[in-house]
């Protein structure tokens, strides 16, 4: 068995992570730090871990992570980029689902962060985890910086369209959507149900620090400069990314659909919908699937791609453990077979 | 007081009317119909209204209808357009809440609604009720054909671009989310709690119906023809539409705040939000306020605006009572005070 | 003109007061405080109220309060009672939402909110709200007790019952479910949406603040001890309190419809439904009214009465409105007009 | 692989039995019906079981049903009744999900189904399926009647109290609440997310048709007759059953959380939780588990039994599943170890 180590685990990307590797056949947690809940039962805290799990959170210690096999950070940033030298040192491998090591360039990364970077010599080593993209760079990586939530279902759209150069790179508009979870585990007055349900909002329009995730990992399948207009908006469900994505066509193409389908034939967790169904949030609720569409309303120029996943799963936690998978060359699904809890 | 007769009465636009009528100062509901539950009281379908109505629903009678000062069709398409004419020969005032006097080119509009109109020689007479384009000729009016939920909230974020020419006509991209009630009051499986609720999703994406319907509008403001890309997303909420609009500015401009800020000065029920807050459809939840922000993220060419209604209220019977206002000369917010109602 | 002041402007129940009073034909509110937010305008806060108020909070006053023709007191409990004396002494009629007298004993009240009460000489003073039990109490006082929103729905609820001496005082059971608004606008991680959403619980089982107001209240009408089991659940809702309560019938009875009817008949705001209809929680969203319906599952000896009510209205700051159209002699149904918000 | 067929397979029950099953390691779905969707992709109408299933609707053939070696009925009432003889005959197991089967009296079943019974001499073949009551009678059955999703709570709250004789069995009080997709996959108005969502009420107060049912199960406990006041609710959810039981104590009573933990000490899917937590419907989402708390407020004498379970899980399909694997010697658990999907 895989010994896992979790720092961070009372959000809710760390709860998700216990869900998951609670039915991981090869992988088990034995280290889950919270310095708020410490000696606190991770089964008390989240009644649905009860019977799976006889743990509880202690304070962090660099020795006991460093004594995992595999280490997942579900912090907010700021905390990974730390730790994770020492870990390294020490040869155990790290999964980082915070923004810490997501952006190559250091004065961009302050930039949106507002900080130094703490370790900024190992943003070169880190490798970005979007598995249909960098598959072959996971399986011998040391450290992966998981991407966000947004930035995979972003990616994920518009790839195909870009990686064949048919659509304009510096035209490209992200209208995400993204249930409250995303936000997190914390106590702010916006995320109330009172405040958030029967709501919609957009938020971040001037600038979301996704976006230059989104535009680093567009330009590099585009090979040139790319320039997204993001806008994401709070839905009022607890999970699920929906990102709609508009792009200009630049030059004459076949069969949009047969391009999506081949692109991600081989990809497990990559699903393009048949022409003409569209996805919905609640499809890959609780599962880690990304659901693709393609559509080019009246033949006009503009085309449209619509991305659903569970922010999560697939956005988060989910990708994490596939992830692993690749890392210890595991099975890639391994632990991730849950179907979409629709309804 | 102004006699009312409601075509329809058991559909949400025809319980909404009910609602704002019953404190209408001016206006008194005497004669509503419906086949399906003739015989029955409104306040029995409609218990919100116990107290306010002593009134059951009728079969529809042509001449009791035109006995009134003002008809309301609170329809599906293909209603008004059989009982229009004769209603207007008796000179009864007509607002239409549904499509059927929308569009002027009525080889369009069959070719969006499939079936010939019953009576195209009256789409020219009919006014487009939107009061922010047409108030001079809504007050002169005796038919008027209501606008759509989705083209309302469109057309009064891109109007002031396009008025003034700062952005290309041909690539309009309008990213709308609507609540399910603007799917109406019918029993379908989709609409249903279980398949709606905790879920998003695109929906007719190759073609909506208020397609022409905005690009007509916009048509007539820009002088020139406009070409929209408009993706609806049904939201799991009840009441509420949230459109984001993206333009590409064409020509340098100043400040685009101060742009919609001076032009809907005056207007009673679009509020131009200070910069940098954007608009929530919670806030406007049960009143005829339309909520508007605009941005220009990174500084780039892609303009952002935001709009948010009650596809009820300023979407559908607000507005339909504020065209009532307007032609009988009422005060045009009469009856149309409400708050909305947050949290 | 009535002068009003508003203590404690940030919560839900403070800009309820607001969105209704904003209507109110013969009051206006003159006077709004809050610590946290002294100096910012109310509708930069709360943003439906735009157009309606040219206010901006303070920090707590008493002069300026007392310059007021009437208080309300929006606060958590243990602010009211600081302040009232002060306020009584210079003549100003005061309306405190807050549980600071809502209990005439002051060791019971202290024993439930854990603290010493700071101006117990007061609380023969100050008089119970509900006006369907008070109504000329009401009009002669200077101090009002406002019901809680459980009570408020619980009482209605049993009063006719228990006054009528049909069941046992010793057996009754409230089964209650609210919104999360009446959990308030604070940051807690339990009443985020991702917590409160897609889910149900009882809570405060072993013993709610609200049930010795309920046992006092219901007391009084008995004549007798009574004793109420009350299980308080959340619902994952913004506003609506609806109470199932059961209770043994001790002697024969006729008709239980015709009992309520009867008991409510000339209440502006209880309305009991019709035999074979139950109340709906939406059915009175925003309006000041409770919804009531009585049955007898299987003609046996226990009785189902349940009871709708919107907690922030009719539970709180509607109800208070009602306290003070009463206390200065207003149509009693002043500004409290509006139809409940369905669908 | 264990041949599995279901009939009626367009529903929330059939739907969820295809989520379960896809992962269940000694079953295969090799036939499964319905008329309306007669030839159309199971994957294509629940795009969440894409991937897992190469099957496509059928119309119903019992020879082909009869080659299976168990069948599942997820149909409404009034179909199981009509084809089980034949499968019985067959030699094929049945598990029904329906109530044909789970009142043993016919002419009970008669007057609240409001029909004869086809199969009357079926009734005392037929083992009611709740695993904590007959585990060993569901090892040796053909037919197994699956229990309500109310029943099965109500029974698993009730049923320590009144197997210990502790309780009134006169004076029983469940007031339960479902989520909507209890009332199944069907288009009726009372269920769309407009007119269900952010809203909450009682129905079939006057009676339900769980009741007899969940009177014949306590009955059989108690050893003597017991009255239940069952009133359901409506929850703005999709998923989930919260049952609030009421009892009055009898007799002295020691210590209700040790004789709950005691009394499910041994049990695989019901999951006494600890004094003084109360179970969330969101905890049990999607897993086949039942949690249960049980309080004595003030120290009265009156019990309360929270109870929650996934009405589509434990309260149908993963109770048929668990069903399933008792009959067949498989471990109980197989195929149902997924934890709740919280948050």
């Amino acid at each position: 068995m895989v010994k896992v180590g979790i720092v961070g685990g009372t959000g809710y990307t760390g709860v998700e992570l216990l869900r998951l590797l609670a039915l991981h056949e090869q992988a088990e947690v034995v280290f889950i730090t919270s310095r708020a809940e410490c000696g606190r039962r991770v089964d008390d805290l989240f009644p649905n871990l009860r019977g799976h799990y006889d743990l509880a959170f202690s304070n962090p210690d660099v020795k006991k992570l460093a004594a995992c096999d595999i280490v997942f950070f579900a912090t907010p940033h700021n905390v990974a980029m730390n730790l994770v030298p020492e870990l390294l040192a020490a040869g155990t491998r790290v999964i980082d689902l915070s923004a810490d090591y997501r952006i190559r360039d250091a004065q961009l990364w302050s930039q949106w962060y507002g900080e130094p970077h703490a370790s900024p010599e190992l943003l070169s080593t880190a490798v970005y985890g979007l598995p249909e993209v960098n598959r072959e760079k996971i399986a011998q990586a040391q450290l992966i910086a998981c991407p966000g939530c947004y930035p995979t279902s972003v990616q994920l759209g518009f790839i195909p369209l870009l990686a064949k150069g048919l659509v304009d790179p510096l035209q490209l508009i992200a209208s995400s959507a993204s249930g409250v979870s995303g936000a997190g585990r914390q106590a702010k007055i916006d995320n109330l149900l009172s405040e958030a349900s029967d709501s919609y909002k957009a938020y971040a329009v001037a600038g979301h620090r996704h976006l230059p995730e989104i535009e680093q990992g567009l330009s590099d399948i585009a090979g040139t400069d790319v320039a997204v207009t993001f806008v994401p908006h709070l839905l009022p469900i607890i999970r699920g990314i929906h990102s709609t994505l508009y792009a200009q066509l630049c030059q004459p193409v076949e069969d949009l659909q047969d391009l999506f389908e081949s692109w991600y034939a081989d990809e497990p967790f990559v699903d393009v919908l048949p022409a003409g169904v569209f996805p919905q949030t609640r499809t890959v609720k609780g599962s880690n699937r990304c659901q693709i569409s393609v559509a080019r309303p009246q033949n006009r120029d503009t085309v449209v791609v619509m991305v659903v996943e569970d922010n999560l799963v697939k956005g988060a936690s989910g990708q994490a453990i596939q992830n692993m998978n690749i890392m210890l060359g595991l099975p890639e699904a391994m632990g991730l077979a849950n179907l979409g809890l629709a309804p």
